[in-house]
């Protein structure tokens, strides 16, 4: 780390999940100066401590006053804010914009660091659903493509896939989709992972393309039983087993795109951009995905959520755009 | 066990799956005489001399030949057929019957061991599906009540629920639903188990019917994503933890008759009956949710393995209607 980077460095933003931490020195106008990763997620961590002492390990040296310049704030998103994190900070309600993100930050007691409330979205007459960490991603994304503030669907694969609703900037409501997990818990613990080829780690782009195929023709089946197919096509000696994971993705995205593109189409999104943010291979899967459902062109950004934590921080008066922030700011943040 | 149950046995019946052994020793006219289990399923056992010493656990007094008696044929169904079982039935293809059942037994050698084969059914354009036992509990149903014989949809209920289409005494195909194992890996390995109750057994009907009720009116969110409120509705404190596993059962059973309900309408099967066969505690929570789906009346049929299994050895010769089958036919049950 050289002293100009230092220098330059105006915030330190922390994507920090159940599983993951990510740091992102930030540089003036958002700029990214740094990245550095560890599994040091809120599951393994437990009381503030805990909490500390994973911070000062991966970003120790971005932390340390540098004698001619003040302490850098700190934001984080993620499952640090949930109620078995850090410190809890209780979900902003849809419709939910970076104004209502910024009134519900909380501010951890002794220390410089912010964290940005996830969102909660209780339809009229279904089951509430939240998310943590996305919300911060999402105003990256409009910030990365302002154009999308006003009317987008924005999607954001993963271990639980987000699909968000964009209004006139702000996040009119969402779905999650468990696609991600189950995809794991179904090939390590169940019959399905049984015939699968242990070492196969290769990707067999039309072995996937074939599962979502199978729930474009016939999802009206159902996943419960759509499923079973990776057994008996195993066992009937219908697909080599390397593919049989291939397949078994092909089936879960599938499903979650078809009743995704419905969800669209039913809140009104239907000719609204459709935009993928996540890690770029599996937004790939899905972009390929979503062409066998008539959307050719699902563009995808990477991982935006630097340029939301930044913004965050400038609409909270963290940073400001062109100045060092004063360090009554930086360590007394708004509550 | 008295001189007279030996004297009256006719039969030994297996239904021998991949986690228990189940054994009945049935008399003249399937009258069930007897019954055992263990925790002797072909997923525990590996090679004949694991399958014989099982069976000689479980059954060893009732196949030591009685001074006065033949020694009983022996019939079985279930994983015991499979691939990795005793000894492998390959799967007789639908639409099948009891004759192709028959057909398909395969006796072990050296023992007086006969083997009943699976299905297999493959519709013209999707993934092939496969039975084991089931087959036998079917034969069974339609034994027990054969006003089903002509036309009927019969429920299977379990870890791999099967719906099964019989037209004119036939199995004319089926389809596998990984019900019972989703909830169970889901319940034990994901996210969705963490807030569950540790202790609670207890059963909430009406926690469960509001899972159905999901489905019925919102299904079309996908199961991907409707399984995701088992969290919310914890988390939000919605629903007490206590009735988590219910809700998952419900959404997860929901989706099941969901697409086995229009399953059964594509196959013309709308108009005829549909049966239950199985655990009575588990047909009893099909039935009150396929009430929901506006089915007041389907009708439970308690395990009909042992009647099916009696069918398929009267139908094989290997034992007679109402005589003491010979030596010679049950030592060498037909190939």
């Amino acid at each position: 780390m050289t002293q100009s980077t230092f220098a330059a460095a105006r915030l330190i933003g922390l994507d920090w999940g159940s599983t993951g931490l990510r740091a992102f020195l930030i540089g003036a106008e958002g700029h990214l100066l740094d990245t550095r990763d560890a599994a040091l997620g809120a599951s393994v961590l437990q009381g503030a401590a805990d909490y500390t002492r994973a911070l000062q390990e991966l970003a120790g040296d971005w932390m340390q006053a540098h004698p001619d310049l003040p302490n850098l704030p700190i934001i984080a998103c993620g499952m640090v804010g949930s109620k078995h994190g850090w410190l809890e900070a209780p979900y902003a309600a849809c419709p939910s914009g970076v104004t209502q993100l910024v009134q519900g930050l909380r501010s951890v007691p002794g220390t410089r660091v912010c964290i940005v409330p996830g969102l909660l979205y209780e339809p009229a007459d279904a089951a509430p659903d939240v998310l943590r960490g996305e919300e911060t991603q999402v105003v990256g994304a409009l910030q990365t493509r302002p154009e999308l503030a006003e009317k987008s669907c924005i999607v954001l694969p993963g271990t639980h896939s987000k699909w968000v609703d964009i209004q006139h900037g702000q996040v009119l409501g969402f779905a999650t989709h468990m696609t991600g997990e189950l995809f794991a818990v179904l090939r390590q613990h169940s019959v399905l992972g049984r015939l699968m080829a242990d070492s196969s780690s290769e990707e067999n782009l039309m072995t996937f393309l074939s599962g979502v195929d199978a729930v474009r023709k016939h999802g009206d089946l159902g996943l419960t039983h759509q499923l079973f197919a990776v057994r008996t096509l195993g066992l009937t000696e219908r697909m080599p087993t390397s593919g049989l994971h291939d397949y078994l993705s092909g089936l879960l995205i599938g499903h979650e795109l078809r009743s995704g593109m419905a969800w669209r189409r039913a809140r009104g999104l239907g000719d609204a951009p459709l935009v993928l943010v996540g890690e770029p291979a599996l937004c790939r899967r899905y972009a390929q995905a979503l062409q066998r459902f008539g959307l050719p062109s699902a563009q995808a950004l990477p991982n935006t959520a630097p340029a939301g934590l930044w913004q965050l921080a400038l609409a909270a008066g963290l940073v400001t755009s062109s100045v060092i922030p004063s360090s009554s700011i930086a360590t007394e943040p708004l509550q």
